[in-house]
């Protein structure tokens, strides 16, 4: 390991912390329309950076949404092209009293830095740009490799703009694979790499009972109540198993290989040290009959996230609210779509309208599943890498989550992704005290830039 | 009608209307800790007031809740003695951007006076001090009967104070009758007095899933959903006819004896009307069997008012919050108790948890049923008052809405209530665009100074 950009890198760790901690103090919640300026600001910090770190032809792409952010270096002839992507958005920060410190105030403590973003993703995002950095500064200018870095700041609300962008613009994306940093380790030194992503359709149920808020008293009896309604379709939609009531939902669904669920079985994994740690539930919940592994990786699933409408505030009112809304979304396994599922769900809730009321059932955003072959170069480089680094044989994992954007590489670029994160199970993900461990954010650059060297003397 | 107080109330009628906006511009929502201020405020108001008119012994009685307001004029012997009941508070004002115009900035509109508390139950409260104001200002100071004015700031969050006030001060609120407006005509023109209200409990469900918000694509399959889990509980509180399944619910309910009911035929009520013009729903809701008058005056009810916790903002955050929290009431009658009803309530959803979270229960509010009995000249009085102002017989109804304290006038002190009430069916009680029709708080006062002096007179 006598590389000159580990050994910049090295030196670097504070000065990286730093500048982290500088783009975590931006609140680029995409989803909130008041952090819009916010959003742009932590884009255009990002081409600063790319420029200063001496990448090339960096450009803010604005576009409907939130911007893209893309630069690239290009001259490593003859040698691979990396599609670095990253995303600078961030999830919501509420339940904002549940934070041990401020969530856009960036905060060491046991090692790990806290901040909403911290690891999702630009802290991870931010790994490939100084592993560049390190490349860059150590060499005269130079990278190992031809990398394009292409940024987006709405992976948190669907990606609606960097998928349209990739599909219309192949050329300019050219690259023989994708490097993505946005999923975790499946244990604390563990070099992990992620094969398989659930996809998800996120939607909107709303029942409208009355023309406006009533008072319960005097029509109560007479008027429809739209939560009891949205409550009688929600309860409808799984049984006490857990097992979703959609029909024909489970259809397309395909087993993980025989060898697949071996090698999950040999995982350092415990379901009750899992439940108690990373749950805390008086038990775990969901399907009978497979594990909860196959339950969070290779099972559809389906989760209420909130059900907006009525009064909320703290004692007693004594409205029959006129509406109500219940945000609900699914993830979905291969070879399930998520056109097909949407439209099988959206015919189950409306079959399951009660009287008295009207239902409206809304798409808000959508992404596809994805398993990835294990059989190529890249992922042969990114196992040396990380062996090098880490010590240990890289696992194969899938994720719960869905990252949308690998399936736009797989279809309109033809690029498979390494998914290469290190963040760790505890890092309360789109959660109050969302963190990473400071030590993963540092051997995480060592990491790229090893994969990029190896990708480069292949 | 040659009454001189009558004829105060006629010229005085533009400055009590400017009186009562005043009065509506005070915000005092007493459920939340923010308006505590406002609330005394309203109080400080009142006090001023009643001095101002004339009334003795004016106190503002300081409790652990908010202030009650004392007043009394006890000086015409051998007459009998009114205790004055209304409340000052008033009900939030959300969802504030389907008001046509601000809450707490009283605006007339087709002679009509909209604002929070215009009806519920400031205006109505206010007509008491004015038909008191035209008596003492258009005699010298005197009044027809003894007057006991007693006024609550809480009466929207279960008036806990004045039900210990009146239990434990018998003797100072001696009185042979109670005067209580709260309630409303039952048609525009048609002289109303109520005679039976509901109880209520006011509850709510708090569901625990995860010690912590988790992201629903890692731990969606495994982890438990409490909004999952308590729409499960709360579609199983009800049919889908609307019959409530907690065992005993309705044991204890008395039917309306057969003049009651027959005398609710002879109504001027068309649900049909009632449907498009009241409600607006597709459909009316309810038990099966019954009539609307009979579901919302003489049938017990559950309402869910609002489920708090999780995402609500706009657009989509994939989380599977730790905990979900359903605000659920149920509507009393004779001859159930609150305390029977939510003790078979709080066992039959403990009965309903579902797998993988806990469930807490708990009492917000409370106030019993209550059916008064017609027979009494106080009763008498007031139907001769609003024929000589109104032109027309007074109908006897009961309303869906629950006014506890009218159970504790009975319990306590012994004293039936004469509901003389003058809202109209679409005043928007408890929802955006609350108002108040003008002339009914005009020929309110007229009323209330007409019955006083029959009462005086007998």
């Amino acid at each position: 390991m006598s590389s000159p950009a580990i050994a910049f890198a090295h030196k670097s760790q504070e000065r990286f912390l730093e500048e982290l901690k500088a783009l975590l103090r931006i609140p680029s919640v995409s989803t909130l329309p008041e952090h819009k300026a916010d959003v742009r600001r932590a884009a255009e910090v990002l081409a600063l950076d790319l420029r200063c770190i001496g990448m090339e032809h960096v450009e803010i792409i604005d576009t409907p949404g939130h911007p893209l952010v893309y630069a690239d270096w290009l001259h490593a002839e003859g040698k691979p092209t990396c599609l670095a992507y990253g995303h600078y958005d961030v999830q919501p920060a509420d339940p904002l009293d549940e934070w041990k410190t401020p969530p856009f105030e960036p905060s060491e403590r046991d090692g790990n830095l806290y901040a909403r973003g911290a690891v999702d993703d630009k802290g991870q995002m931010y790994m490939h740009l100084k592993a560049l950095e390190s490349l860059l500064k150590s060499s005269g200018g130079k990278l190992p490799i031809n990398v394009r870095v292409l940024l987006e700041g709405e992976e948190e609300v669907g990606g609606e703009q960097i998928a349209k962008f990739v599909k219309e613009n192949p050329e300019r994306l050219k690259a023989d694979f994708a490097l993505v940093s946005d999923t975790e380790m499946f244990a604390p030194e563990l070099p992990t790499l992620c094969v398989g992503l659930r996809g998800m359709i996120y939607t909107e149920i709303e029942v409208r009972g009355a023309m406006t808020d009533l008072h319960s008293g005097m029509y109560g009896g007479a008027a429809p109540n739209p939560f009891v309604a949205l409550s009688q379709i929600i309860a409808a939609l799984k049984d006490r198993d857990g097992r979703i009531q959609i029909p024909g939902f489970y259809d397309k669904v395909k087993s993980p290989s025989d060898d697949e669920l071996q090698a999950w079985k040999r995982l350092p994994f415990d379901e009750e040290h899992y439940r108690k740690t990373e749950i805390g539930s008086p038990s775990l919940v969901g399907e009978p009959g497979f594990t909860a592994l196959e339950r969070t990786w290779a099972r559809p699933t389906l989760d209420v996230h909130g059900m907006p409408g009525g009064f909320i505030g703290a004692g007693a009112k004594t409205v029959i609210p006129a509406k109500a809304t219940a945000k609900v979304s699914m993830r979905l396994v291969p070879d399930m779509t998520a056109e097909d599922t949407f439209a099988r769900y959206k015919a189950f809730v409306e079959s399951l309208k009660p009287a008295g009321v009207t239902v409206d059932v809304r798409l808000i955003n959508r992404g596809e599943p994805m398993v990835i072959s294990t059989d190529n170069p890249y992922i042969d480089a990114a196992t040396r890498a990380m062996k090098e680094i880490w010590g240990k044989d890289t696992v194969f994992i899938r994720s719960g989550g869905s990252i949308p954007i690998v399936g736009d590489f797989h279809r309109y670029l033809n690029v498979p992704s390494v998914m290469m994160g290190f963040g760790l199970p505890d890092d309360n993900l789109h959660a109050p005290n969302e963190k990473f461990h400071i030590a993963n954010f540092y051997r995480g650059i060592d990491s790229i830039i090893r994969f990029f060297e190896e990708v480069g003397a292949a």
